[in-house]
This record gives C-alpha cells, structure tokens and sequence, in this order.
C-alpha cells in the first residue's frame, strides 16, 4: 500500500480513496486545498473560488462544496468577505466542571451573553431528573458561550427555583453560575453525569451561535448533584463542533 | 415565552424558531416528522416521500431535505427502499478502556472485520508519538467495528512492530487487541489520552462504514500506555455520529 511518511498519525491512512471506485471531484479539490491550508499556516488568506477553480481545472460549484465541508470542519473560516486558515480547535478537559477554568487554559477570555431567564412549570421528564413535582417553578437560564468574543457555543441550564429563588435579581448572568452557587448560596458542585453526542444545530441555535445552518455540534448533556448528593441542575451545552475538541484520561482498570 | 409541557429536557427550547425572521420550510417539516417518529415508535415505517409531501402541504424535496437531517443524526434510518424510526444512541463510557465491553453493556454483540494490516516505516509526528525513531517499522491495523453485524465504526491502531513483532501471525483481526497484549505477550494496559471530536466521514470511511457521506462522526484519538508507563499504541477510532454517544462521569474537585 501507498503510505505517505509525512502524514499526521491521527490523519485517515489513504484519506479518501475508497477501495472501489473513484474519488469524488469535490473531495480530490477539498484534499487539494487542505494541502493548500498547510502552506498558507493559521490565518492564511485563501484565493477565491474563481482562482481555485482555475487552479484545480473545475467549477466553482465544486470547489464550493469542498470549501463547505472544510468549513464545517473548522479547517477554514470566514473573515469578512474572505476566507482564512482556521486555527485549531479548542481543548476542553471534560474532567473540568466549568467552562470558564477550560476557556482561560487555552489562553481565551472566557464570555457569556444572556439569551433569557425563563421560569416555567417543571415538566414530567425534568420532574424526575431533578427530584421536583410536575408543576414545580424552574428556571431556565439560556446563555450563548463566548471565547474572547467569538460566540462558540450555547448553554441551557435547569434548576429548580426553590434552590435559586432569586437567580433572576441576584445572579449576574454574564458570570459563572457555580461561582454564584458556591460564593452566594453555599451549594457546592458534588459530581455529575454527562452524555456527549454530535447533532446539527437547528435554526434558531445557528442563528444565536452565528454558525452555518446544519453545522454539527458537540453537545452535552449534563446531571449535576451538590455535595450532599442532592440533584441540582440539568445542563444542556452545545459547542461548535469546528471550534471544540474534548479531552479525557484513562486509567487502567485493575482486572 | 411559550413552553412546552412535555418537552424532553434534552431538547432545545424554542427549537427552531429562531427570535428573528421565520421558520424555516424544512425545519418545521423536520419538526413535524420528528413528532411522527414518536407516535410510530421504533422500528414504525414512515409514510413515502410523495406522502409526506402531501401531509405538510410541501414539495418532496423540502421532505427530503428534513428526513436527509434526521438521518444524519440517526433519528430514522433506511431500510429496504423504505425508512423507518431508528432506535437510540448506543452509549459507550469514555472510562472503558474496550469497544469490547461497551458494546457488551448494550445488550448487543461486539465484532471487528479486517480492513488491512500493513507495516511501514515510522513517521516523524508517529516517532515522537511512540518514542521510536523514524523509519522503525510499524503496524497498521484498520478494523471495521460492528455491533451485531451493522459497522458502526472505523479503528485504525499504529503499534512498533518490535513490541508485537508477530502481529500478522500470531493475533486473530476479529478479537480484542487489548486480550492479545496482555494474554500472549504479558503487556498491560496502563491508560490513555483521549481526544474527541467530530469529523465529516471522507468518501472512503463513508464507504468502509457503509454510511451517507459527510455523515457528522465521532472521532477519538487515543495515545495509550503500558502498565510501565511506556508508549503503547496510537489509535484513531471513529464512531458513527448517528449511532454513538459517549458518557463520562465528573467527580467534584477539592477547591
């Protein structure tokens, strides 16, 4: 088989080449134009679709798709008219509790825009999540997650009112709602469950985030319990999925 | 705001109805088949496209466009020349160092498929990976996962050929690589970094996992060691976006 030495370990090995068949026209440009990125570096100003279709001898329309997958890759981004060489993705330790400590290890300032603070009826489903009766007051605080000012992801937390009663007077809502728990209310985080599951964004969630429509996400689903083991919050956070990457550490089980 | 009731918890608020400006036509098609899903049940056969079209008063395209969405995040599923209500996520805990024994715990039966086992010589970012020198030969072994017969995924493994020198005699491709390690040449396993992200299939993967291309997959690199602390392997697991997603448990940390 063909290896290519200098090709990045975590890179596919014979990236694209089905074993049967031909590679699809807009992937042999969008291989290209990756090829393309790595000599331009991070920043990088790439030619227009007009002087990459000449330049790969095919139409706009497909260097448009492979500049479309690129980009919901996280590869290229967009920069007022143009498009540029993406940086990498962020890195969130999924060992951390909060977003904000994530964001500042990766050198960001960590941001929050308040989307709203809702308070409504506990359903059935959240009811049992969060120990509450159906009918219970909850609220559900909305807030789009920033990293130095570029919106990157959207974040949905449940909690009950009786544990916050005065979450929409007391809480600043651009800060971190732990640090509130902890410093104003004496709850401490315990421990949570989380899920992590990749899912297009909806419509509205692109337009609060400022991603492409479809864009695939990082989402994670979040149980969370106080110290003394009582359920506290139900988080729902949506990351974009070409600006994240999430880290974890495995220790070996004795067997 | 308006809230409903009986909205899953997990679910986007609002969804799709962004503040400004309106729906979009195959969004709330989407909406309207996702709501169908939940009275046919899984396994339930969704009506044609042609009926469907009828039903939301829509073209067939606007149809295909919101099932091609629930399909990308595995919400239905194809079968025959029809489509029907896919079943849940397979959850696999990122603390599990086996496909083997995730796929176990779900109640369904774990399988690989040789793909090729090839050995060449170390790469410069493989050598510093490893800690061997560049040129060392390695083993490439890329497997198809399955989960009773359907692939789910794709697992390149990159180990020196010195620490597993008989690899292409020696191991059976449809067993767990971790059991051959530590059965036949007494390594263990030490533990791991890992790194998730999603990814686009490329045509290739696409084909070997038998998906839609440009399906959203769950990507995980994993740099592993032995029980001495010694650099293992390199892996590179992708994951069906439709059909995985990851839980992982957070413990308080002392402040």
């Amino acid at each position: 088989m063909d290896y290519l030495k200098d090709q990045a370990p975590g890179a596919p090995i014979r990236s694209g080449i089905p074993e049967h068949g031909r590679i699809p026209k807009y992937y042999a440009v969008k291989v290209g134009v990756a090829e393309l990125l790595d000599e331009l570096g991070e920043g990088g100003l790439l030619p227009t679709e007009r002087d990459l279709a000449l330049r790969f001898a095919t139409s706009r329309e497909t260097v448009r798709q492979a500049l479309r997958e690129l980009l919901l890759e996280g590869r290229v981004r967009r920069l007022g008219r143009g498009t540029v060489v993406a940086g990498p993705k962020l890195e969130q330790p999924l060992s951390l509790v909060s977003y904000t400590e994530g964001v500042r290890r990766e050198g960001k300032r960590p941001g929050r825009r308040l989307i709203g603070l809702d308070r409504f009826p506990c359903s059935q489903a959240l009811a049992s999540e969060l120990q509450l009766h159906v009918g219970d007051p909850v609220w559900h605080l909305e807030r789009v997650l920033l990293a130095d000012d570029e919106r990157v992801g959207l974040e949905s937390t449940y909690v009950a009112v009786e544990r916050v009663p005065r979450l929409d007077t007391d809480f600043d809502p651009h800060s971190s709602f732990y640090a509130y728990l902890d410093d104003r209310l004496g709850i401490g985080f315990g421990g949570a469950d989380e899920r992590l599951e990749t899912v297009l964004a909806t419509p509205r969630e692109a337009l609060l985030i400022g991603t492409p429509p479809a864009l695939p996400m990082l989402l994670i689903h979040r149980h969370s319990r106080d110290t003394r083991g009582r359920p506290l919050e139900r988080v729902r956070s949506l990351y974009r999925g070409d600006r994240f990457s999430f880290t974890t550490h495995l220790d070996a089980v004795p067997r």
